[in-house]
């Protein structure tokens, strides 16, 4: 039984849905886990990966699900509540399923666009974990972050203060010599605090730091949870972290955790964060919180170790990219499953006839505003003439040689009329097409969508990458352009062209990942183009270099890593009760 | 038992005990807690406090066991390890005992002092979780408090950008109309980052924040760990929370955390640090770990929930002050027994030759440098003068109707000769003497000094507090200074004593607490005075109020609350094992 959505806000349908919620012990005879597999942390559990794919090396993995999403209002078009809804789809057909998402930040969740647990019935519990802390993975990577901006700017201090001999005396350390002008590394807390996007620090007297500009990001948007979700292992984390790159020296070469010899403590404080935390559906269907990347500089995916785990011990595994499907699916397809080595079966592709609407030429979506009347009542032609943006992102899907579904998120303004001139684009695009309901009723709303997967995951495919490790820098990203973006070529700054041609000679940077930054509210670099915008070019104004993630970003666009806490934040209405020790408000 | 502490380092102490560490269900059998009163924490443990005591409520209290030192060297003179020893002392005599000791800061951790875990034998364990981050309280503190800082900022930047119509348009809130001079709160951060001591933040736009000075300092500094430490339970942490006070306005009014509707939010991320952590010492004796608060500004001790639940829990329950006898036993004494209502059986004077030495007239000791031969050759004249310090802190816990015993801390270099001066003198002075080898031997080493502690117990005694909550706050401090510092008289700075005279004739803070901030390096405000100081008066230049945690703090020297990153930090040699993820380096 569904409870009702229109009526209970997310988190009381969590605190609902909790009463049932299994224990740590029952998921571990559930998933038939040992017992040293199950670390519990309270009332959830992380799970010992290292453990379980070992013990299961000869099982063959399940079916590997991508959820990902036509461009997007900016309102979102329920990517994460449609993942959810097809964990419970496929639960409620009987099959062993559970899914994998991101671990929310805590600056949406206190912000106004709240935590990414799904929303009405398809939705993860329990909220209150998921939405604070969780098992403390964020706050252990704020801590490794920090602490090398302790060592960099203590450093910087001793440098300045002593001499060769002192410092080799007092220290046994030689000079680094970092260049305050050329310091890339910020400082991360895990909220929208734009007072602290641009600081001064260091005041003070000799023993107060180093005076220099400097900066803090929030925290999800950080190198280490970039690598957190890339990361094979912990040995693989611990020397990615050491080969980060926090500054260069007054001699132009780069200077890195490892030189600050602070990349092993950095990696001491991570130690927990490579195991998955195991929580569920509102319907009890397993689902693993690992890591939360930014969807620009980063994959904007759950991690690899999640999926591995996944495949393991479900027979449908669902996981959700970040973004569209030009930025959060090409990165799953080339960069995510590239370094996995997993191959996926199936590409849902999240529609909704609001975002089909913009596309058409509806009227300007703004969050925080009421929704203009061609949203909410009958427009078939704006339906049609959207439908394009569609059609175009299940070329990119077919491109990969993935099969695609597209869901229909369906709000109950959406008339049958409008539903069936999308299911008519999609599958003319070669599509399966399933409208779900799940929101508002559970798995039983989510039954055609579901059963839609399933036969997508029985049919062949022939997963294939957009290009080979050996192309160049410069080559793949007008291969992104041009067949995923659907731009006519590429135009490199002259900064930008000479970075490029740095990295494409320099044999270390040969199998750094393209991860490309561009907005994800057009498929074009310009936001405010909708649809599938025609005669334009993709311009790329610098080249970002994550030497520990090893990513190299292209740049169609700024990038922001530190988001504002606006004018009406949801902290104020979040609430514990203190005779429970229940938390009210979230969203 | 006892490992070798000469040869084995502490961490390597901590990892060969915790081969027989008890497990969560085991330690939930041997202490006969139900199983909703235990919340596994991976391979720790928290406990449910309420559940626990209300449970036991007609069980009478344990033995209530202090631990406090003379005035210390800078290098200090093992209280933790002293009061871990006591606990394995009186395990060894087949005592029910237990303890409450505070959640170490990841400041000194990762700098050059290091974990405060105790030591070679007399070690808490696991040593790693101790270490970094333990079940999470610092980090929920953490981003509990920027969290109030991400409120009041972008609420400055928003009154600046919004005319009062907008306002209450927008977001339906009236003007705080903060003045930016008069900002009291900073950010916090679990290390030694001397760099963001002092900083300008908001630089840039409009949406950028509000441009002014602001400082972190560390987390354990923070109001919010001072109220941890006193809460009596989740209502009691919440009123507090929104009764901080983080700026003032430009009419002079307080702001506070419920002024800007973030204080239920903030009590929300802190709902799980009211529970105590479980932790054990290397001999397996229960010890909670919980709060970690500043001496100066508070009561440097480990929580009243700690103690409550493990005077309910224990026969014999040992906890340790912060600080010298004068600081930590005077807020014991006069704060935390006053707001728990706990009474208090034996304290402990930790006292060591080394710092009676100094005391005596000994060379400086420095922190990183040699000692001097006086210190580790016998010099019987340097004990004797010496001991005019420890026998004024028997003083001072005899005038509080408690009975003292004195432990020496025997180093291996400490000759029998010199010892039997100690015990003289405290013997003469009142109190029981005991040797003790329990970093070295742990328990075995302990038994004399548990055979004291016991002893102690029988004896009735009469404890009452220094002052009645009545006094005015300067006829407080002037007792203080008085009769527990030996000083002549106070001097209040101007400012200081009209803050005093306002602070005096306001109702609202009547029952505030008396918080001294002082140097715990000298009984004087002077940290170079050793012994017993003669001839001198206590200046007063300020007094901090902190309205959440109710306290106010008369200033007789200045306080840092960011420390710095020294030259040859801790976290170059903190290392982890990729294979296992056992973390080395810790001490």
């Amino acid at each position: 039984m569904a409870y009702n959505a229109v009526e209970m806000a997310d988190w009381q349908i969590s605190e609902a849905a909790e009463e049932n919620m299994p224990t740590p012990e029952q998921w571990a005879e559930k998933l038939g886990l040992q017992s040293d597999e199950m670390l519990p942390m309270g009332r959830l559990a992380k799970v010992d990966f290292l453990k379980i794919i070992d013990r299961l090396k000869d099982r063959p993995d399940g079916k590997y699900i991508e959820v990902t999403a036509i461009t997007p209002t900016p309102l979102g078009e329920g990517k994460s509540t449609t993942s959810v809804g097809l964990m419970e789809g496929l639960g409620m057909r009987g099959k062993n399923v559970g899914g994998a998402l991101r671990q929310p930040s805590g600056g949406p969740t206190m912000n106004v666009k709240g935590t990414a647990a799904g929303g009405g019935n398809s939705l993860l519990i329990p909220m209150t974990e998921f939405s604070l802390g969780l098992t403390g993975d964020i706050n252990d990577i704020m801590n490794a972050h920090n602490l090398g901006m302790v060592a960099m700017t203590a450093r910087m201090q001793h440098e300045r203060n002593y001499n060769d001999e002192q410092l080799q005396r007092l220290t046994g350390m030689r000079r680094l010599d970092i260049d305050p002008t050329r310091v890339e590394f910020g400082w991360i807390i895990d909220f929208c605090a734009q007072a602290l996007r641009n600081i001064v620090i260091g005041l003070g007297g000799r023993f107060d730091g180093y005076t220099m500009q400097s900066k803090f990001g929030i925290a999800v948007g950080s190198e280490l949870m970039a690598i957190l979700a890339v990361a094979t292992d912990l040995a693989d984390l611990k020397e990615r972290i050491n080969n980060i790159t926090v500054a260069f020296d007054k001699s132009g070469k780069p200077v890195t955790c490892g030189d600050l010899e602070v990349g092993n403590a950095m990696a001491a404080f991570m130690r927990n964060t490579i195991n998955p935390t195991l929580m569920c559906t509102a319907e009890y269907q397993p689902c693993f919180v690992h890591a939360g990347p930014f969807a620009n500089i980063a994959v904007g995916q759950s991690s690899i170790i999640a999926d591995r785990v996944g495949l393991k011990l479900f027979d449908y595994h669902v996981t959700e990219s970040g973004f569209a499907a030009d930025i959060g699916f090409e990165k799953f397809w080339n960069v995510k499953c590239r370094f996995s080595g997993l191959k996926p079966h199936v590409s849902v592709l999240t529609s909704t006839i609001r975002a089909l609407k913009m596309h058409g030429g509806g009227p300007k979506v703004v969050a925080g505003k009421a929704l203009d009347d061609a949203y909410t009542k009958e427009n078939l032609e704006l339906v049609e003439k959207g439908c394009e943006n569609m059609v175009h992102m299940i070329g990119v899907i077919r491109k990969a040689g993935i099969n695609p579904v597209v869901c229909i998120n369906r709000f109950y303004t959406d008339t049958d009329a409008e539903c069936a001139i999308v299911r008519k684009a999609a599958e003319a695009a070669g599509a399966r097409c399933a409208e779900s309901k799940h929101w508002e009723k559970g798995g039983e709303g989510a039954l055609e969508f579901a059963d839609a997967v399933i036969e997508a995951c029985e049919e062949g495919n022939d997963f294939d990458f957009l290009y080979p490790l050996e192309m160049k820098l410069r080559d793949r990203v007008n291969k992104i352009a041009t067949e995923v973006y659907g731009a006519d070529g590429v135009d490199w700054a002259p900064e930008a062209a000479a970075k490029a041609e740095m990295l494409e000679s320099d044999p270390k940077y040969a199998d750094f990942a393209t991860m490309m930054v561009k907005t994800h509210l057009s498929l074009s670099h310009d936001p405010v183009k909708k649809g599938v915008p025609k005669g334009w070019r993709l311009p790329i104004r610098d080249v970002l270099i994550y030497s520990g993630a090893k990513f190299l970003c292209p740049c169609a666009g700024t990038i922001s890593l530190m988001p504002g806490t606006g004018s009406n934040p949801a902290f104020r209405r979040i609430d514990v009760d203190p005779a429970t020790g229940k938390v009210s408000g979230l969203f």
